[in-house]
């Protein structure tokens, strides 16, 4: 049983909580039991896992929480890249908050078994605060680097000046759904030719957005099917 | 301009950070320029409105933050709650996760001009982290504590287990849309006649079902306009 905080173990889980050591060492955490099952599930073999009260004193691994007190376990695992199969993909542009990213990999994965292409600009899809927001799905459609240039399909890109709507899109698979940051959306070329989803007011987030988008691309799919 | 940490407004942005004190004092706070902004324009007055460098002295503002450095100003305003009008309400049932209330509140404003009821379980609409995902729509559309007997129109629930799907659901307004909580969902009366949205695998957070759901019933409320 662990019992100091100088623990190699404990130190690397304190490193994962930056970006740089996640990249540096190729490793990231996973905090919880659902997320530690979500990827027995799917095949991900940890480069450890610790159980409070097992492998280590349950307050050692409290302290090294990147999401706050309470966490049972925490398991640390490869960065390991997904692949971009499959008859729909959501490509992220700036998509800066990570929140963001891992609901975007959970709604894709939930909707469409669909991966997530990671353009310039986004959050670490496998920081602590995405891989809690995908809920399991980053270990199921593991996220992809890429520059939209390399993927192949029907490019539809979403932004909110878009003058056609959503409903007037072409959702033909194999779809590539485009989808910008909040504030400053999509490159120029890509938003030249965007679809909207109609609001009555303001705005919707982005994972709003990807979510209301792949719902319909699958929904038409199974329609068309 | 204020140099004391002892001062009585700072004092007060500090117990707001506390569902108790909120309720107590009938305040709470909005984070950062959007958000003050927002509140003005939805014609809110503040309690107070503290900006650093003018009011405050900027580190001692930011010590009260409750989303972390860097906040420029915080604005206080009294709960205020809204009024179940319109044709679409969001009603929630144990919602207890503060992001997912305020992004319901967010896309329910956006989508269908909204307002969201919240029913017993719930998390404070007026917390920090509620407030920050509402991104402003708090103000233009408040949400209101209420049961759902209190509430008439067409009473449609989402729960993962329907037997039908939304696709076949009858969304005619005035409609009352029905979501739960992550894991225990509905209470049983409600989920017995569910409708779901079809997914591929695993499953959606509570807030990605409100929009789809939120967005499907005004996609057919304008066709049959």
């Amino acid at each position: 049983m662990i019992s100091s905080p100088d623990n190699d173990r404990l130190k690397t889980i304190r490193k994962l909580q930056q970006k740089r050591w996640r990249m540096k060492l190729g490793l990231f955490c996973a905090e919880g039991e659902d997320l530690v099952e979500a990827a027995a599930a799917a095949g991900w073999e940890p480069e450890f896992v610790l159980r409070a009260g097992e492998d280590v004193e349950p307050e050692l691994l409290d302290a090294v929480s990147a999401l706050g007190s309470g966490t049972r376990v925490i398991g640390v695992y490869p960065r390991r890249p997904g692949e971009t199969s499959g008859p729909v993909l959501a490509y992220l542009h700036g998509v800066e908050d990570p929140g963001n990213v891992g609901t975007i990999i959970r709604s894709a994965h939930a909707l469409a078994e669909a991966t997530v292409v990671l353009g310039p600009g986004c959050a670490d899809p496998f920081s602590p605060k995405a891989v809690r927001a995908s809920m399991g799905s980053l270990f199921a459609r593991p996220p992809v680097q890429a520059a939209l240039e390399e993927l192949r399909g029907n490019v539809v890109a979403l932004e909110a000046s878009g003058e056609r709507t959503l409903a007037e899109a072409d959702l033909t698979p194999p779809l590539v759904l485009c989808l910008g940051a909040e504030r400053d959306g999509l490159p120029t070329a890509l938003a030249a030719d965007a679809v909207r989803i109609p609001v009555a007011a303001d705005s919707l987030n982005v994972a709003m957005a990807a979510t209301i988008a792949l719902h319909e691309a699958v929904t038409r799919m199974a329609a068309d099917a």
